[in-house]
């Protein structure tokens, strides 16, 4: 059994990631730590889990680092520079579900995040988790920098016409709508219930951090500086992104042929599902699973892809079990195949 | 008092035209009619309501005509056609919440709805009820084609920068998320609450009903022949239209600009609200009110326009007495100036 | 026109009370404090009101007191106690929606509350809010104990029935399911929407402090000492309480006499609307609107009423207009007649 | 690998049903039927789903019977008595999910559901299946009747207390309150999203059909005759029972004690959870697993005991696995050890 930690483990995503490893045949989470729990049992913080022997307790690096071979980072953004560096320093695999080593450029980081990138040398070394693009990468990595909700639907709807010659590389959009445990388990006005119930809006226009990691990768994929307009939208529900993405056409092409080009593209993925032509993706059809269901249609001179995940697992747990699979040289889809529930 | 009537009466508007018409200060209302439910109270049907002397009636144009001098049409297109025909002719006013009186070329009506028009001349007459637009003609009109929900919160978004130089007018895209009344009252399997909550799609992409709508009356107001790309989006939610909507620019402005632009379009409009600068259009924040909410926000050679209203509001019902308070000159805000429900 | 003010009014109550009194045709809001928003716009905080020229002010008792004849306290219990007492001493009328002066016995006050009561004498001259049972004395009431939200609903759907002989008075069990504005507008994690959201739970089994309450009133009404069970549970929606309320008979009796005596009892009350045989009341049905719906049914040896009020208006901010409209004479239901807000 | 077919799939306990069957280690699906879904593919009803080779078809008795060994039966009430009959004739063993051999008189069948029971005969070899109570029968039985969604929650909630003398048996109230998935997958009016979605109401007040099934299961609990007081209520959420038990006690206890008991006697149960003094169950920490989360509470003389489970897991589908995992000697976990899915 392959032992792990989750560091940062009192929030939606350390949640999440500790519903999949226990599920897990191959690993073991031998310790999960929280500042605000620490303490207290999983289960009083967590009470689908009834597992009664498993403690928050608080992060000592020295200690921490010898209690497993794996380490899952849900660390806020900043904290998880120097606590990567460690455990990389120390011998041990990182795979890091914030964004502190997603962004190559300590430059760009800088100008997004606000602070400085405090081990640009080691952003090099961190491979950017998407399996669907990396899995040779992910392979070998020691540090994996696990994608974002956001920037995996879209990304996953975008890339198999990015460096086609038939789009216009720079006039994309996404439009995303995200479902509530995307802001996180933290107390605040905005998310409170009443607050986000019956409504819908859109937030960050312009300014979203994930932003400069969609154009990064959009860009690697093409070989061109993609950059792209990106608007969120809060939901009244838990779970889910849909991403609505638009992309003008530079020369004519047509519906069954663009098709053809995501079925094939995908044809070996074993969580990215092509619908047929005129289904509809929503978020309902992947709750609960690892599963990313895409369609695409076409009007007029505008191509418009659809894609849905479950933002806490597609969108960050999942993929970061699946990241794990793949380094361990565990089967793909180990631990992930449960259907999505519904409803 | 003016006596008006409502024919079609069972559905979401129908019961949204009552409860604003029950409070009117001017109008009482003479006759509701509904197939379905004809002989019922109208609280039975409708448990919100309790006046207990109101029955729903079957729908005898000849005898019903005599109860009213206004005739509020919550029918299914197609219907609506002939009975707007028949009150134009017996002398009364009409304002009919269908889509049937709003495309003003019958040819585009036959590729959209897959039926001809059969009164194509009473076309003409008909005056698209969207009171920031119309407002003078509104007042002369004895047919009044009440705008599409979709079109509302599209149209009131686009309208101030139609026209201007400054943008690329084939370029706009709608992409819109509305709440679930919009669908109807009638038992149907993907409206069902399980279906609905904790998910979210997109349908409809490219065949939208509304898109000539939105067509006609934006190159009305820009002199050109314009065509978008609309995409509508299910919410799990009762009430409410969010529309996100992308324009390119052809030349350089400023937000400060296209924001004094906004305010300046509706600063005598009661029921416009342009925010200010960095403020968040909600569905909840107009929810059972007739306001629609606008921001402005630019992000690179993008400007992103968000509007809010309430579908059954200012998308359908609110409008309809809106055009009502104008036609028989009472204040335009009569009965209308509920503050939104919240939360 | 009557100038009102509001204390504490950054709550979802305050807001209820604004949104009602911005529409009273006899009440003026002359000044609204909050001591974390003060300096703000109202408008800047409740994004459905666009009052421009209404702020949030800090509360200095001797400056406000000026400003309005009527002043509605929405403060925490503990800090309204003294300041029902400084306004009621500088001559002002009071109607106070926190707990403070709902308990005759400043012991029981002690008991529940665990804080002793400073102005014990004061509790003689407050009279209990519920304009259905103390209608006189609140026409002559300088301070009002608006009641709590479950105690409106359990009351009203128990009084009928309290002191007849064929009920068992001591077997009484009230079941409520509230929606989460009941909660209050203060973030905390248990009312996050992902923790609310599609679940449903009890709490404060045996302990919630409207239990006193509930108990004084009816055993006022009864002239007897009753002891009740009550459970509240959270709901997933924003506003409204459904009770459940379960009697033990003594006698035999039947259903019509029963319902018969409901009827009776609410014949002349404007918000109380007792339904027809075999409805059931739905907390939608009654939503936005100030009326308390209530249903009767026999089983076996079992009477169970049912009760569905929208907490934030006949629950709070509704009955306090009420009672305001009650003690300065103006028509009973002024502003209150707006319909029920369905779907 | 055992094969098993679904007989009536396309609703919400058949696509449970099989997205547990689809991951259990020693089951095969073989066929799944649906009348209105005959011909088509699975993935096309369910889009959860994708395996793309199971199709629907009709049920043609003969033919089903030889393509598997234990049939899953989903169909209405009365069509379920002769299809069980059949297949029992034909040696199959059966795990019928209706209500039609729950019930052990043929005379109190007829009497809730107003048919009569062809087959009375059957009736004495069916087992009731819920494990906790009768797990040795279901070992060698053929027949199991599925236990109701609303039994399950109460009689799990019950048990321990049965038959012990501190209480008066005949005073039990079972107050339960369900998401709307119980009420089935076909469009029914009061169902839709907008009526459901933020609202919660009473129904079937003293006439639910669960009620004799409860009954007389506490009645076989208890050596004593028992009648029930039962009222389910329909919540906004998708999945999950809460039920609120009230008993009333005749000798006086304490709250340890009884806590002591449950403790004990769930102590080797898989699926109840016990929670600890002062924790409350809710349907979210159960939602998407086979728990059933049990708190007992004292107020005064009234036990008050709360249940959650979900209601298409260990309200339908997960107990029929559970069966069949019983019947077959399979680990009586297999394929049910999925923790909740939270949030």
């Amino acid at each position: 059994m392959l032992k792990v930690a989750i560091l940062g483990g009192s929030g939606y995503t350390g949640s999440e990631l500790l519903r999949l490893l226990l599920m897990h045949p191959q690993a073991e989470v031998t310790a999960v730590t929280s500042e605000r729990s620490s303490g207290l049992l999983i289960s009083d913080t967590f009470l689908n889990f009834r597992n009664p022997a498993l403690k928050f307790e608080s992060l000592h690096l020295k200690e921490i680092s010898k209690k497993a071979s794996l380490f899952f980072l849900c660390l806020p953004h900043k904290t998880s520079q120097e606590t990567v560096a460690f455990l990389h320093n120390a011998g041990k695999k990182v795979i890091d579900l914030s964004a502190d080593y997603r962004l190559k450029s300590a430059k760009v980081y800088r100008e997004w995040y606000k602070i400085p990138h405090l081990y640009a040398p080691l952003l090099k070394q961190a491979v950017y988790g998407l399996p669907e693009f990396n899995r040779k990468m992910i392979r070998k990595a020691s540090i994996i920098a696990n994608p974002g909700c956001y920037p995996t639907g879209a990304l996953l709807g975008l890339a198999p016409v990015m460096g086609k010659d038939f789009i216009q590389p720079n006039s994309i959009i996404v439009d995303s709508k995200s479902g509530t445990s995307g802001a996180g388990r933290s107390p605040a006005q905005p998310f409170m219930f009443c607050e986000v119930n019956e409504s819908v809006k859109a937030y960050a226009v312009g300014v979203h951090r994930h932003t400069p990691e969609i154009e990064q990768e959009l860009s690697a994929l093409s070989g061109k500086n993609i950059k792209i307009t990106f608007t969120p939208h809060l939901i009244p529900m838990d779970r889910g992104i849909l991403s609505t993405l638009y992309v003008r056409l530079k020369k004519k092409t047509s519906l069954p042929k663009v098709q053809k080009l995501y079925h094939e593209f995908y044809c070996k993925e074993p969580f990215v599902r092509v619908l047929q032509n005129g289904r509809y993706p929503s978020t309902k059809a992947v709750k609960g699973s690892n599963y990313c269901d895409i369609s695409v249609f076409l009007d007029k001179k505008t191509l418009i892809i659809v894609s849905a995940i479950d933002n806490l697992l597609k969108g960050a747990s999942g993929t970061a079990v699946h990241n794990m699979n793949i380094m361990y040289g565990f089967e793909e889809t180990a631990g992930l195949m449960s259907s999505p529930v519904s409803p």
